[in-house]
């Protein structure tokens, strides 16, 4: 039978286990779809690079056209990454009549719909799922296995960087300074993290997880963003102290219709599945109307992980080659976009105040949250290691977002207080 | 657009949520499928029977035939229950062209290749997801979220009766017995708990998975039993004494394209993944070469849970009636079976033995292991606290099957061991 002919854009980590796996597999993936699947050509930035892996020079080209605009060619496999230029390239293969694989969080987050919408107008697929959570083959999860239910929240770890930061600082107690150190030497951080520890990485992911779960068009600019450079040892050991581990957390939250999607780092009670999702793992729990509490858990990243989701989206593609029914499983948000209002999002809150040591001061404050209807969970003050001011540690129950947010407006003005120090969302 | 019909057939728990979920997410289903699912007929023991669901009673009939034979029905749903009767209805009714949605894991266990070979001769889809783990979608994940790769290993937590039997054994130090009736009583477990507490149940679900994963032909003759009635209080101490929790854990492993699939109570390091599962809920781990660690958890029986993977189900049969490719996505093995022999199964194991309270009898003991090469990876001998017996609590490194059995076999005939008086696996 005919082979399939794949044109590789990049060979950097995941694209070269994208070989391995096609020619290492190859028996099984075409006893699977009933023809040999064949990397025909390879678009890298250097032809004469050293590679870790024997590939034929004649495959290799360093011109993206030579492969975009290949007659011979079927499906496009794109793990370079960029974003503009990137664009351009998959635009121009699906004008070709390529599907495309591609595990391009950045781009599907940013352009996914106009990319789908090309491909569906010239019936090609586009798969994307190694995109979020590398290994874990969590899109197709929010678009089948979870088609007949209303999900009604997902919360994410999947950013394997900052999770191994989270995880090295609550398992050894150290500064955020030091493991981002340890974390670029060993390459689990890139040498500008900027991207992984701001939460931008998680958020985009969280845009396309939202919009799959929720069938709503979440977009990037709806996402709050809170990164984890802010979290001190300290912030960690009282998480710990109070049954939680602090993880840079993606919530999307979907209620009478209406979402509201963000990335902050969150104290995880230790008793929720979530908590135990340590070093670069990844996990996605989802929670729907019918089906209640469900969790993905796997590695995030890595060549052999994300090339699993790549060449499985590829074993898709030509399935549906075989049956003629390419452009036709592409998930389009069909419900009207609609955000949450800070009145309607409720969660628990951490606050960490440094105070007066004096008396009533605790009277002062906890009428503040009552004033606003904020109601507490637990109070504990005590007096401060390092300074003369006391500790407030403040737990409180779900309140609305609007509603914290004026209790921490009122907390600037209010004289007895010295320091907002820390202020974290609380799951579980 | 035409409505797609859907007759079903029981209306027991699974089958009321199969209504509700059908009912209630109507405008969503169509606007994902392109046109209303409709649930056509019912069949039910007894008509007359009070339900908690509103249902208008021409819908409900006595009489399966009438549903299989009926022309206008589109798919059956089959969630009665029941073996040799049950698969005469689904056979005729593949026969009779209709599609079918299966939660039936006995009945796919047993017969699930003989159902699938005659839906591709009738165009036809069979689908099962809710089979396996309830609300889960551990089927779709191993046909396709994981086509690429070679699973190598599948634990799994997945019978939710024995799961809650053993987390209350663990967390409040009772007994089978008394925690038994207590399941019994909230309907965790039925009057006859047989088919659960002896492991059969779980081994219905192992044959599906291990087939799934492994594309090759599991028979539940091919899964080694053992269930969960020998475990006591005691065993269970032992277990959190050493970092374990006790799980009746389905394992099926495949090397060098032999596999082994057995389920049987296995101490779990408190480490690992599977560990925290507790009470109904289930858990699948599945290793794969590639994707390396993957885990995935949620409720693993229950209305609406288990109603949540028929319907999407039911949705992926009529997307495959709008594109006209019903029966094409069935994965049937094709993968020569062949066996590991007890050789080649290796794992680590505790032993707990009680001994004669004398000299010597340690290095006895040491010595047969020693003998058929299985090394230890603790020792512990203490006095037990009611007999005058000593007990010897012995977990090995991994060792093969073949080689622990000899070992076992050697110790009843060794004069200084009274009785082998509990042997587990150990996995993490």
């Amino acid at each position: 039978m005919r082979p399939v002919k794949v044109g590789l854009l990049g060979l950097g980590t995941v694209g070269t286990g994208v070989v391995r796996i096609v020619e290492g597999n190859q028996a099984d993936l075409s006893s699977q779809v009933g023809s040999p699947i064949v990397i025909e050509k390879i678009v890298v930035k250097n032809t004469d690079k050293v590679r870790s892996i024997p590939i034929s020079p004649e495959k290799l080209t360093e011109d993206p056209w030579e492969v975009i605009k290949n007659p011979e060619i079927d499906v496009i496999v794109e793990v370079m990454g960029g974003i503009d230029q990137t664009k351009a390239y998959i635009l121009a293969a699906l004008e070709h009549g390529k599907h495309v694989v591609t595990a391009n969080k950045d781009l599907m987050a940013l352009y996914g719909s106009e990319i789908i919408a090309k491909a569906q107008e010239h019936q090609c697929d586009v798969f994307y799922e190694a995109s979020v959570a590398g290994g874990i083959p969590i899109i197709r999860t929010l678009i089948e296995g979870f088609s007949s239910d209303r999900i009604t929240r997902i919360m994410g770890i999947v950013n394997g960087t900052t999770n191994y930061i989270l995880t090295k600082m609550s398992q050894e107690g150290a500064s955020y300074e030091s493991v981002l150190k340890e974390a670029q030497q060993l390459g689990y951080a890139e040498s500008d993290p900027t991207s992984d520890v701001e939460g931008l990485d998680a958020a985009r992911k969280m845009a396309i997880l939202g919009t799959l779960g929720f069938r709503s068009h979440v977009e990037l600019k709806d996402v709050s963003v809170e990164g984890i450079t802010g979290i001190s040892s300290e912030d960690i050991a009282f998480a710990k102290r109070l049954g939680y581990e602090m993880k840079l957390l993606g919530i999307a939250e979907m209620q009478d219709d209406a979402f509201t999607v963000s990335v902050q780092p969150t104290m995880v009670s230790q008793n929720h599945p979530l908590a135990a999702v340590n070093g670069v793992f990844n996990a996605v729990y989802v929670h729907g109307e019918a089906v209640g509490e469900t969790m993905f858990y796997g590695a995030g990243a890595g060549e052999m992980p994300t090339a699993t989701s790549v060449v499985a989206d590829l074993v898709a593609v030509v399935r549906n080659m075989k049956l003629g029914v390419n452009g036709s499983k592409a998930m389009l948000p069909y419900k009207p976009k609609r955000l949450m209002s800070d009145e309607l999002v409720f969660c628990k809150n951490f606050i960490l105040l440094h105070v007066d040591d004096k008396a009533g001061v605790l009277a002062k404050i906890t009428q503040v949250f009552a004033e606003f209807d904020v109601s507490l969970a637990s109070v504990v003050q005590q007096p401060n290691e390092h300074n003369p001011d006391a500790e407030i540690i403040i737990v409180t129950h779900a309140a609305s977002k609007a509603s914290v947010q004026q209790v921490l407006e009122h907390f600037e003005s209010l004289e007895v207080i010295r320091k907002i120090k820390s202020v974290y969302r609380v799951v579980g």
